[in-house]
């Protein structure tokens, strides 16, 4: 039995609440159980330097917590002037999620932004972040897409993002809370497409190893999740889910 | 007649949801019009060093604004690796203002950390953070009160906070939105507390001056503002607001 | 009684040297009693980016202390790698005020840099940099002015600063030293013109309250002490006063 | 066939040099082809912070390139002023896969910092970092071991790294020098023990995807080329390997 | 002839004006021409973490320009948020020429501070930093000494430095102003006792190379450059140069 | 006699391993006993922005030790987000000696890096690395001159440098190691040319002084040891040395 009386392979209860900012392009507040991320998507009319006259476009991604979104209160990367190599790592990963099932050229020269902020922290906050930023993604391509058409519309697959491990009493589970993380003999991130594919794996062993009988039970575990997952998002984009056409049916 | 149809001494409409987050000790989300900031008020058991054996608390805020609270999208402070003059300014005067209806003493050697995050910006972010944050704050001292009793409730006085202004076409009005704010010749910001005594005033001729019968009229307007925002924060706190026993009665 | 015998309303020994340093376009050695301050302006023939190709100027103000301008020294900004709060909030007011009084299209699209350096600090350090900058600002527009006439010279209104407060016997005094400030209840910046409109008026309670008689009082005080400030200012810039015809008489 | 004429298979040479510099503990210079890294295991006799009073021990890594050790020169991260994303996570993926294959209770109180330092780069520096810093930890723990014995050896289980792709032309290749890597679809790292299990897998789709048995597929590349690092490290270490008894046996 | 009608080997005039500013233990204003730099001397009680527990002393200096102490306005190294190599160069120098000519034994357990802040720059302004620096470092140690006896006066030579170079007419010229030392071939720095010894020699080819001969006669000039400054110091220090018997006599 | 059995005035082994590193269009690594550094010149065709358009080249050099170079592990400038002050001189004097002998017209617009990093380090790591970088920028020349020809060989003199001091037994010793630095009286950097001129002369009294005898029996020290290490260069270079026809003979 797991802390919050979850079967090993259920989810947290998932809830997407669109345009939830008015401001941006696209914006989403996703609920994972306590983990709460309000998910932001800007355009900008421009490239970073190095795809100048590319003809491309590229897509950034930002990510932080709120100070007191944890039990104890962190300090402000901005107090401390620095980003911390976590920080770096989540936001880096995001951004490669997301560009693996965007065509590039087909956004032409812009650059989309994602904000992920964390409100309300309770373990995956990275896979949260990946699964919300994918809705308000597409929330934004469409509302540029209804004021001036791209060629095509830039999302080739839909894209979610979950936690799978091995807990420390040696049983893969799906989804960890903080608590379980925080204990769990391995902890693996999946990023996978609408169509069943990998987009970035990351499993690592706490101070500890895995077998290859086990990465395949968690890939299962993960994969069902996902699945899952791709649902929601296609619940709360609604018609749009349906009008542009992703390349998974 | 004003931009979004108000009279010129007429509150955007108010909502202060309690208990917003779930690890601070209090929390609200204030939405002052289009303008909504999450307060989160963290009890930490120790002092800054300037204060250590002192027998007193302190009390200290921080400021943020998400990327894309704003119609433009904002580069995060902690990826330019420092805080904006804007930023400290603020964050002092919340600071400031909470000291003025606190007991240190009372407080015993806590320090108070208070969030004011905005999610939503529309004009009058400051005040509206002041507002919030002084709820947050009551349900932070009051829940550590059930716990483990203060020598007296260390809260003092309601405090709230509003924004002033000459508008271009040369009125007094009451709480501008960001439109109103970029145009006005005069803008001031008053921090009052219940019993209807000033804690901070900052007025600010933008490119502009203002005369004495002027100065005189936003400070009426300020008044009936912040008469009217105390009682949106006694309705939020419900039965702490009666049981703890402000001295504004 | 005051602790250096002063009346209540009482200004300190005021001096104004011009011309102290020789690379400046305009300079004064302002001393406001024992506090000492090097205000500096100096023209630059651009603009920031925000106001490129406007037809207009800017004006930006830099406020620093010799690290021993205090009774105790004082860890440089440089050595610390970052601007404090306090610094930033003065120079962005010191800023503020004289733009309050130029007109920035007479400017041309020019930047005027205003340097204050205290070199020995007793309180008001704030206001005596904006009184010492109007002169140096006027001198550095007049030399430009001499070599290549604006459109009209640039300054509209005298413009002069002081503290006013409430000394913790509960007196309203004028002027406020170290000592004064240190244990003050209020503490009130007055910036204000020639004809006698406010500019820029910051009030506090240090964990304190005022009343709005207590305002009134102040604000009758800070008047007294500014038009005597200008009166200073006057004899220091001589005939470059009387040439250029400010639209306080 | 591959631009540099191996098979997909085939891993470059590979030259390790045990003590090349006189003051670290312990010190390699690893050469995987033409990538090449200076790797220093350095003990300390405290552990950070977060660990104090714990009676176990710490291992940290730091990850650089020297600013010509690749084609184009790189401006030095201490002159940047902070360091990037990339450098953070490798030196994190360093410190996690060493410390998944020590004892850190056996080493009691000591930091090991290990340092690897590129001197030329040509795809692949992480895992060959792993690889050496590997052997330079042993030696490391070895010497101190003679000084002073540790309750046990502290090294559980060999340990080497490597990466594994797939190719533009949709092979599987191990061992990605830096041209195979800038144009592969998938770029897999891959860390693992001397008995056969994962410590660490991060596989990224560089904006592609793949399937499960792709996946399948690299993770059999990997595992042989691993077997063989592990030998070249055997033989670097020579007698040390066998005094050590480590669990792989 | 020299830009400003001096011989080769004439000072510029100088003057030191001692007690320039009322907190630091000892100060001066030195002009060496139109260089004028305010040195302070601040005593503290306690010395760096690496001589703790030693039972001496321990001197440091900082040196900073005003933004418009030159012809041109730089930009605060505040602002840059870190401070340039020329200045550290240059505050290091400082400090071990002072370090030179003090018994750190006799100072006990403190740590001086030496502030050299040039107000306004025309060449020369290390060497008047530390002529100013010496005279004023002097003042700090015979105040507290007055009040707390040293077990012996701590200072044991008198100290001074100034420029010699070769101008691009190939002439040796003493005390370089800036337009000399923007176009001299050769610069040189030199630090040296009342009895004629060397603390501190830098001399550098400027994009060009110099002779020994040229040496000699550089540093014949310089001894009688510093024999005058010297003069000027003791001058200033009126009875407390005779009081301490200081060892060069 | 000396901690290593040297004579007071014998270099230590000296090695020059040329093209040590594949990526820089010259690279050495040079070691003066166990001293070693890695000197790379990169040549970058732009020159920083002082100097557009002059029809001039630059050369700047960046110095750098590992961690462990030293027998303390340091902490890592890119660590500590600063450059210290002692790299800052260091490479500042490197560039600043290179320039010395080159004809930067002849450059073109080019600019020339040298990075200098230390792998062990035990004394005299500036001189070894000026040295190093000497023959590095030498290689880089030659290589890019073999493309596309210098209207002339940028090169006009050979130039090298080492250490000479005064020992605490008061004895002028050359070439010293990081024991006899830490204890040594005096310390002198020199730079020299391969036709016998000054171009660096750094002598520093360690909390001592040194007479002008001292200073001159030094230099000859010096100048015997920069003999000895040209010879160095030029075996290193072989037929490069004979063929740019160095202004040396």
């Amino acid at each position: 039995m797991r802390p919050d009386g979850r079967e090993p392979l259920q989810l947290r209860p998932i809830h997407i609440e669109t345009n939830y900012v008015k401001h941006p392009e696209g914006s989403v507040l996703i609920s994972v159980g306590d983990t709460k991320v309000i998910c932001s998507a800007s355009l900008e009319d421009r490239v970073p330097h190095f795809l100048r006259g590319e003809g491309k476009g590229w897509i950034t991604a930002e990510y932080s917590m709120l100070p007191r979104a944890t039990e104890q209160r962190n300090i402000r990367e901005s107090s401390k002037g620095k980003i911390s190599g976590r920080t770096m790592e989540i936001q880096r990963l995001i951004g490669r999620a997301l560009r693996a099932v965007v065509d590039l050229e087909a956004m032409g020269e812009k650059t989309l932004w994602v904000d992920c902020d964390v409100i309300q922290a309770d373990g995956g906050t990275r896979t949260a972040s990946i699964t919300g930023a994918f809705v308000a993604m597409v929330l934004a391509f469409d509302k540029v897409n209804q004021q001036a058409k791209f060629s095509s519309f830039p999302v080739k697959q839909f894209l979610a993002a979950t936690s799978v491990g091995i807990s420390k009493e040696d049983n893969v589970i799906l989804d960890l809370n903080y608590i379980e993380d925080s204990s769990a003999m391995v902890d693996m991130n999946v990023v996978m497409t609408g169509n069943g594919e990998f987009v970035e794996l990351q499993g690592t062993g706490e101070e500890a190893t895995f077998t290859h009988n086990q990465l395949l039970e968690m890939l299962d575990a993960a994969k069902t999740g996902i699945q899952s997952l791709i649902q929601h998002q296609k619940d709360a984009l609604g018609d749009i889910a349906n009008r542009i056409q992703l390349g998974d049916e």
